[in-house]
């Protein structure tokens, strides 16, 4: 069976015309600079570009407000230089391992285990595999990243990888690319952490001294889903006997990151199902998850209910507000996490529905003054069906930025377009950018107030919104709503 | 922790130039008037705008189909002027109630549950909170009324609050904005009511006889949905010792129906499920839930099951076409509803799924000449996955307009998207308003004339339609279709 | 109740003049010729359909790569001249006969069932019909065979039913319209048809023996899937006497067809979810199945598991691409099928869900070099939340292209947004074709190709994607990436 026909052009390379020659076969100095074009991401058609340049403009220089995301307290606090490109952009970046992994890279040649790889080979590795990355917004935070922070604006290849990895390593030994240096250029305003149940804060505290808005957000997972393999340890390392002590732990925590400025808890329980089994029956269930080897799966996942309500409960108390991250089955790949350890790229999402899961915190909280409760997604179906209509509804509910696989162009549109003709854009909660990525930061709020700005853009030309209430909107998106919602009242 | 940064304006208000001013501090006088531009909703593309306006312009002034809705008779057979604005508008609508609500306003301040409140100063929080419709379908509704209905051009603001409310109460005052004089200038066809299979359609025999095309639409949910709380006593009442009694007592009431013009029924069933149990299985499981206290969920649901199949039976009968409205979860919110009533605000999706459920009444029914399922959701995720494809096979089956939190331009956008490529547009029903708010009629065929307009423009604009097959949907889809689909054999 | 209003064009047709005429009444000759219009399927904005264009012409005389489809080699063995236009485009091709169904057409007047109908009173029915398939994929192939193949270029409709037939008769009568003259017109580098496990391959030989790379693709379904109907009578026919036996049946039927340069499988499984229940269970399962005349679903459904992941087993042996084609529900109107047989329209998409199903393949094979599962939905809500995630991470699967009811531009557009930004397009198989109808495969290429162009086009206007990029990414998905996909290694 003839499977290889002759090529789509009839001549060799050598003998194509300059103007010809495809990008990988031109010298180097002639290659086109990437650049990042003043109006990416706009829309093509003129007026609405010019809307959109006009409503970004208003809010592209405001402050950065990170109010979730995953960045090492520790990191600032000792203001070491990054050791290299790689293990900065490549190696500890789990969506850029994940695309590699993709394509047939195996995680322990870019960086992921134990006999450290060089990193000029990683950075090699990585940049021949770059036109995997077309269409990504992974890329497009890198290219912004590459540009803007290191100069960089040829596009990466296998050719150019050793110029590249020399310009940002050079970058990277000035003190202007020290994490405190950036997190002043970067113009955050604040940046929040994610932080264990036992952690005591000191990072945050010394940050702040010196003069850091950092502030830590607890995420107690590890005590309050019982669904977690490390449940069981982690109750007996805390010298938990009950429930009660559980939950009095976690409220023990919470009360102290409020005393460091926390504004917020996370929680990325599995299902986003909320209950009250009461005192008694909350017990009983304690006392035989902690004891089974091998726990039954559906009362986990009770006491999981029972333990989220009473996040709900702490949070009317101490302020903060209930950030909410379900559906998502961690560690898919289990001989490779095995092998290489969690947030090794096999965390996949899988259908949620709220309305009757977060029927008993709403019910119960969604009305009271204060309490607010942030809800993210990656399963795309809930924005229409669920999320924007009960936020329309209740006050206490806030739909949180689009999320992980969806913090990205496309999906950012289809978010605002499934949630706003119900909801307005009064219950978003605003950007976050939730990453541990510290250097994508800025790209992933810029990426994001482009979006907003597309997005209005269009309403302004088809006339349903006036460019002045369009302005409103994009400023309260990028920065007021943000700074509003993570408050503590 | 630094949380207030220098406003971004560093200049105080009172010092800005005026045509820096921000609307909310203009001069009344100098406030741009909304108005209602001739071209909103149509894409911002100069090409494919022109063929919007052109297929727009149609199909504007066509008379309105208005075969499903909740108007009540009554309002109409008293012809009494409305009381005031904020009744009007406000406080009858749980659309506006709904997002008031969502940004904190107690609903017993905008005139629900007892305890009469000024309907000025409802209408002043109504005014002040018009931010919070940016972006919503319901906003592009009120606009139209408010200009289209009242003249009040000027946006609303808790500043322009009073002159508002005075232009509009000073109409109410005037005989051409009685009921029925507003029923003339609509344009409409024939207005759908919703009536329960008690009902004994009085007030439209009288309104026909005043040449009002006011049809009846039994939903007889109270008697056919046993999962319902209030099940039990509608039995009861309506003193039906069996199941057979109970169907026999629908289809007399459809029967009544028919002889006063009904078109349809309308079922709002929790789920879409349809069986025949066969009339011993359902008389035992009828006098078992008749008897319970706690009905078995389970058992309700089989119920519910086969009575939706018995209206199927009936409607091949008496021609009557059959609404399903499913998959909504009623009455969220318990403690509110409890202090407010039903319909304030708390009725949220839920997914749904059509392909097994509508079996058994499709293989039945769906190839009988005159036969016709009309089918909503609210459930986006149905539309290409199952209600299109099946649509596109079963002649008995349309798929209705899009509904409730999705009656709005870009989710219709989604829905002509998501069905015409494998359903084409003979299987939709056409639009249908689907509104107890009468003012809003007109309105909400503006909104879906313009949105089908926009969405042919664009299949015009990519050669995928002709100019004059794109005229005809378009036709079709404003009038010609409702005409057909909810019509007697 | 009135509802026969006067008709909106108030001159009788006889008294309009030329230009008004609605064009089912213009006189034959004065009809607008559809044509294939060059930019079709382009957005409208100038700027990107310059692009697309320019994208497009990169890739339209790329060969084609059908390597997925149910074409019969036996008609390419035959190589006899189609009978008429009827049987050919109309009587055969269950897209056609779905909306002929769906607007009230018995299947028994357009070819179906036992009484041959006249091929011309077919074809007149479909004509009148023809408005039915406005804004359906299948009419933009349709117009593309009718204009490109037999220079049809008036829009069908009653008036020109036999014009249309006596041209499309009189070209099949003339050799170049045999099915080999078309496979070679139609520049097919490949076409895998669909087979079952018992096939011989004769066919296939004895095309390759003459030039044509047809090759078979093994599908096993009426073996590995026994929740179907024919699974025990097609176990008795092959007689197998257990489970290791059918495994043993399968595996020899794909290394036959690998000697005939199969690349591939498929599997149709209602449900993706595989599991290995290990020998001993397999075997009991299989042995209860067989002997019962009424199988507990629950039972054949776990077999089925069991036996699509021994498709991964020998997948990774043998080198074949496992196609996996998960979420419809056959045979919906069994009345229909009773009288008509399968394929008759009514096979209907149910919800499906990946992540979990997928994961014992995944795990164990996901990360296999060779390894390539190819998954086909016609659930678009797993695209972002499962599928394009997954693809992103497990170097073995790739994203089928938009299947059934979704092979078409606009779910096409929705395929591309959804799944690129978080997988890239290196995980895209790329375009394949998945039809029965032989004179469709150019057109579906055409609209694919289209598609892709137009979807990059805009991509590029964004400035988030060079156009060498977009040129790149679209001749992968028209031709290089399916090559790759499907291949052995």
């Amino acid at each position: 069976v003839p499977r290889d026909p002759s090529p789509p052009d009839q001549l060799p390379p050598e003998r194509l015309p300059p103007e010809r020659l495809p990008p990988e076969r031109l010298p180097l100095e002639r290659l086109h600079p990437v650049g990042l074009h003043p109006d990416r991401l706009f829309p093509a058609e003129p007026a609405v570009r010019s809307l959109a340049r006009a409503l970004f403009e208003g809010i592209a220089d405001l402050p950065l407000v990170a109010v979730h995301g995953h960045v090492d307290p520790g990191m600032l606090l000792a203001d070491e230089p990054f050791a290299d490109p790689s293990s900065l952009l490549v190696s500890a970046d789990h969506y850029v391992l994940r695309i590699l992994h993709a394509v047939g890279v195996p995680l322990g040649d870019v960086g992921r285990g134990e006999g450290g790889r060089d990193p000029r080979a990683i950075w090699r590795i990585f940049c021949a595999r770059w036109p995997a990355f077309r269409g990504t917004a992974t890329r497009l935070w890198l290219e912004h990243e590459l540009v803007e922070l290191f100069g960089v604006e040829l596009p990466l290849s296998a050719r150019t990888a050793d110029a590249s990895y020399d310009v940002i390593a050079s970058c990277l030994a000035r003190p202007e690319y020290r994490p405190r240096a950036l997190y002043a250029r970067f113009g955050l305003e604040v940046l929040s952490t994610t932080d264990g149940a036992d952690a005591d804060f000191a990072a945050h505290r010394a940050l702040q001294a010196a003069g850091l808005a950092v502030v830590p957000t607890v995420r107690p997972d590890a005590l309050t889903d019982p669904t977690r393999g490390d449940w069981r340890a982690t109750v007996d390392r805390c010298g938990l006997a009950s429930c009660a002590d559980l939950v009095a732990y976690v409220a023990a925590a919470r009360r102290r990151s409020v005393a460091v400025g926390a504004v917020a808890t996370d929680h990325g329980h599995r299902w986003p199902g909320a209950e009250d089994l009461g005192p008694r029956e909350a017990e009983v269930l304690f006392a035989r998850l902690r004891r089974e080897g091998e726990p039954d799966a559906g009362e986990a996942e009770r006491l999981a209910r029972h333990l989220l309500l009473q996040m709900a409960v702490l949070a009317l108390d101490d302020g903060l507000a209930l950030q909410l991250h379900p559906g998502v089955q961690r560690n898919h790949d289990r001989p490779t996490v095995a092998r290489f350890g969690p947030d090794s790229g096999s965390d996949f999402p899988v259908p949620v529905n709220f309305t009757s899961a977060l029927r008993p915190i709403l019910e119960r909280f969604g009305n009271e003054p204060g309490f607010r409760l942030v809800v993210f997604t990656v399963d795309e179906t809930a924005y229409s069906r669920e999320l924007a209509p009960m936020a329309s509804y209740y006050p206490g509910l806030y739909l949180g930025a689009p999320w992980w696989f969806l913090d990205a162009p496309d999906a950012m549109a289809r978010h605002f377009a499934a949630t706003a003709e119900s909801a307005g854009y009064a219950k978003l909660s605003g950007f976050v950018d939730d990453t541990r990525a510290f250097c994508s930061i800025p790209a992933r709020h810029d990426v994001a107030r482009r979006s907003i700005a597309a997005h209005l853009a269009r309403l302004v030309a088809e006339h349903r919104l006036t460019f002045d209430d369009a302005a409103a909107v994009a400023r309260d998106y990028a920065y007021d709503q943000p700074r509003s919602v993570y408050r503590r009242p």
